[in-house]
């Protein structure tokens, strides 16, 4: 087992529960966390994200956040208007950016990586060129983790493990290393069981499709429902 | 009237009010925001912040972010031990830090800046080692700001207007612009009066006394103490 410490923001999506998988695969010691931000789907994701800690048998804490998210304005959150139907780049999913989230995740996840003497935190940031999502850019990722060095006088880095793949290569190495992908939860829209048709459905669709497997969440529409 | 329109985190101390002040000098709209984080000298500070605000009749917005402080480690905090004396810069004082706290605060006023179609954040930054502070310094100032620019797409920056300057500078300043000095807080104990010995306290009368003048706030030692 290495002595490394990481902590990760666990959203219960597929990115997060396979950089998950793969820092414990590298026989790191992982904390996972969550953030409620007042977002529609928060309920369904933390459940998720509990059922993927579970079966890996890693702490889970929650951390509230939604007085501060309540300043922010994006449909996404329960304060914001409707999640629109498209492509996860189109310009109709612009509403659904929430304004800083990652930069707000990471910095919170920096203070507590120190205030827990863990030396990094993990993202799922990976390839694309996330047209309406600047905080999920590798350019992003690699600025914010010099500001997160600098600020912690070098106590915590950020690594994103996958950074050099894209979505397809993150369900790839996960379908090989037995991620729970079935566990995982995906959907924007605010309801039990995936829509397949939100931005962030159709990307996710669209991975396993690339990989020939079918996914093994549910859809509104029936099981790993590419039609779209 | 410069269309630019700033936000600031206005902590009721001296730099954030002197940017303020400059700010509302170059004729930029301005809207002020706290955080409640859990420390204990919130409350002082707090009423500071409010008095500043109204001497310059912008708004105050407090946003509670003391779920998120909860799982930061620092005797500044209601949930660690006791704020030592001494200088600023002593080893003790590293008690005092709050893990990732500015990194924190822009991120959030980033999300905030977005949202409300702010272009930019002031901040106090200045010169000086912060030696114990790395998120006070001038290279985590530029690298943040890289990362906030990435982060929304290039549309909030972070500007330190007292950047090359020092705490004396900053004083020196606002006396010329007559900022109302005697309504800030500066001291980090847990008393209306502030104590003159804290780390705090200590850097504040010392660049009051760089420029030969005396402090205006009350000390529990006498008018603008220095004997410390």
């Amino acid at each position: 087992m290495s002595s490394v410490k990481s902590i990760i923001s666990l959203s219960g999506g597929m990115d997060s529960t396979t950089v998950l998988a793969r820092l414990l695969d590298e026989g790191k010691k992982v904390e996972c966390f969550g953030f409620e931000y007042g977002s529609k789907h928060n309920p369904y994701e933390q459940a998720a994200a509990r059922a993927v800690a579970d079966f890996y048998k890693v702490s889970y804490t929650l951390i509230d956040m939604s007085a501060v998210a309540s300043h922010l304005q994006s449909n996404l959150l329960k304060t914001g208007g409707d999640i629109p139907e498209g492509h996860y780049n189109d310009k109709s999913m612009s509403l659904t950016v929430v304004p800083g989230r990652n930069i707000i995740f990471l910095s919170i996840l920096a203070g507590i990586a120190w205030s827990r003497e863990a030396s990094e935190i993990g993202i799922g940031i990976h390839q694309g060129d996330h047209a309406i999502y600047p905080d999920c850019r590798q350019s992003f990722f690699r600025a914010m983790g010099q500001a997160i060095r600098e600020g912690t006088d070098d106590r915590v880095s950020i690594i994103a493990p996958f950074l050099d793949t894209d979505k397809a290569g993150i369900v790839k190495w996960g379908l090989k290393n037995s991620v729970p992908f079935g566990l995982t939860r995906t959907c924007y829209k605010d309801q039990p069981v995936a829509c397949g048709k939100c931005g962030s459905c159709r990307e996710r669709l669209d991975a396993f499709e690339r990989n020939n497997q079918e996914d093994p969440i549910r859809y509104e529409n029936g099981p790993g429902q590419v039609g779209r």
